[in-house]
């Protein structure tokens, strides 16, 4: 089946996003900000910001031109950063056509509403949440880039519009898996962040594997905890989603989110963290919105208040770190 | 709370176990088939073939008398190897006192019975099965007994049992979880092995973490399936015990099944990668008795499956792998 697609925003996910669409036969065109990386895509089939290695199909082109590329378009992916999305979308909304299918490529939660990307979409493009559908796994760019095997979730309330997203992004290397708990796969990929950052400090604080272990089980369960309270189908954190992409993003050197809890853990601030990488991991803001959305329901993330804490008011990292492996026993 | 303690078996984790109920002011014997052996940690405190970097407590003495060692204990440890046990505790049945605790630190299944270490201790020793407590979970011994913060899962029928044990292995370093479900808890320990051969071939032949996550999760999930049919608690998997120990034993190099899997990935045959390591990796045998259980109950485990192929059967891991990644696409 081919459409016409528009990925908006090339970065490193969307750019590999556009080669699995362009590779699956449909027509592509990346939005990018920047005219001049546009450019580079149409004359050299290269993003040289990201994946400067990976060669774009033919059926991928690009342009700067949002309004252009959007009209016409039958899949509408949404890969901008999360706290921009909202301001994005409200001047895109107008050109999305009635019929047009909305993927979100997006891991956080708003800050300040506590909105998951979905219901931002919905909120801002006036759209129901059967029209949105969310792609989440361990999906690691450059090696999706790469052509290396992987399996990913594309979840959407409406079964019939998961079947045709997973139709038209299937390909040799990546094996789409339909899934109806959009809010269980958004909760995976926004909290994975947050527990990719305590991984990465313990990692350069020396803990081993046992410990980082017990920080994967912990983190994936607090995250199971707010997902149910939000509404979402617990198994959906054992799957791909939930358990796959937080394993892919803890222990991949790729990862933003480990990299720089990594260099948190060192013992660099958040401002020098932010300056040698120069742009802030997701998982830095996304731990206040989440920490808000689990008080405002009241459930326990100790590992997302701990992660918060040496962000935001300067805790350091090792006592953290203890804290978390020191609560009481008691059954599990 | 002090007890008297035997740990049979002095390989890595009965070596590390007894430093961990000797610090917990346990008074700790070690038996060990070897008298050289039993000699080095009376003299030195060290055994020298495993853990020789380790000091171990005072409170910890070693012989070669089983005898000796297991009269008036109160705790009686096992750690041998898991196709060993039978036919060891056949001759160290009668000296086992009438109120000692049996605990089990061995993950594997029985060839040819299919019984789980449990199972073979209530049968040899003729004890109920709420004598009989499991200890499991993300606990590679090389960082236990460097004092790693750890955490790990107490399983026993009988909740009084769970929590004496639980008390009498609490230290710094190491918190202990009760839990009720020992099957849950053995199967856990034992299908980790497998998958972790998997997840080293997958390393060894360059897969990314994208694949490798993948493999995590699936590897959990057919696990959990087994489980579940066999009358486990679910949510065991998605514990230290499932998910922790699972993470710990893939990721870490220090893993001998891990390892195992990179030889055969690399190339080497069954016969090769058992005369380089001058031992068989756990998994390698209980991949054939877990298929025989998982077929017995009509379970998928296709990485079990796959895996016994590339052991037993001479199937190329490479094609074995591309098998696995390549399933039809449903729904997850």
């Amino acid at each position: 089946m081919t459409e016409r697609a528009v990925v908006l925003g090339a970065g490193s996910w969307g750019t590999a996003f556009a080669k699995v669409l362009g590779d699956a036969g449909n027509q592509v065109t990346i939005w990018s900000r920047r005219p001049e990386v546009a450019d580079a895509i149409n004359e050299r089939h290269v993003n040289p910001d990201y994946l400067p290695q990976t060669r774009l199909p033919d059926q991928v082109d690009a342009t700067s031109d949002a309004a252009s590329a959007i009209r016409g378009a039958d899949l509408v992916v949404l890969a901008v950063p999360s706290q921009t999305l909202r301001s994005n979308l409200a001047e895109w909304r107008d050109l999305i056509g009635p019929a047009a299918t909305l993927i979100s490529l997006m891991k956080g939660i708003e800050l300040g509403t506590t909105r998951r990307m979905s219901e931002v979409i919905c909120e801002v493009a006036g759209v129901e949440q059967d029209r949105v559908v969310v792609v989440s796994g361990p999906n690691l760019a450059p090696e999706i880039a790469q052509e290396q095997p992987a399996a990913t979730v594309v979840a959407c309330s409406d079964p019939g519009r998961a079947t045709l997203v997973q139709k038209s992004m299937t390909t040799r290397y990546l094996r789409p898996y339909t899934n109806d708990d959009v809010i269980g796969c958004e909760l995976g990929g926004a909290v994975k962040n947050v527990i990719a950052l305590a991984y990465g400090m313990a990692a350069a604080l020396g803990f081993g594997d046992n410990t980082r272990a017990t920080l994967v089980t912990r983190g994936l369960a607090e995250t199971a905890r707010l997902g149910v309270a939000l509404g979402a189908d617990p198994l959906t954190f054992a799957g791909l989603a939930g358990l796959g992409d937080l394993v892919a993003t803890c222990a991949s050197p790729l990862s933003r989110n480990r990299s720089f809890g990594e260099r948190l853990g060192r013992g660099e601030t958040l401002e020098q963290a932010q300056a040698a990488t120069r742009q802030t991991a997701e998982g830095v803001k996304s731990c206040l919105s989440i920490r808000d959305l689990a008080r405002k329901h009241e459930v326990e993330m100790p590992i997302t208040e701990q992660v918060e804490r040496v962000c935001h008011e300067g805790v350091d990292p090792q006592a953290a770190l203890v804290a978390l492996m020191s609560r009481e026993t008691k059954p599990e």
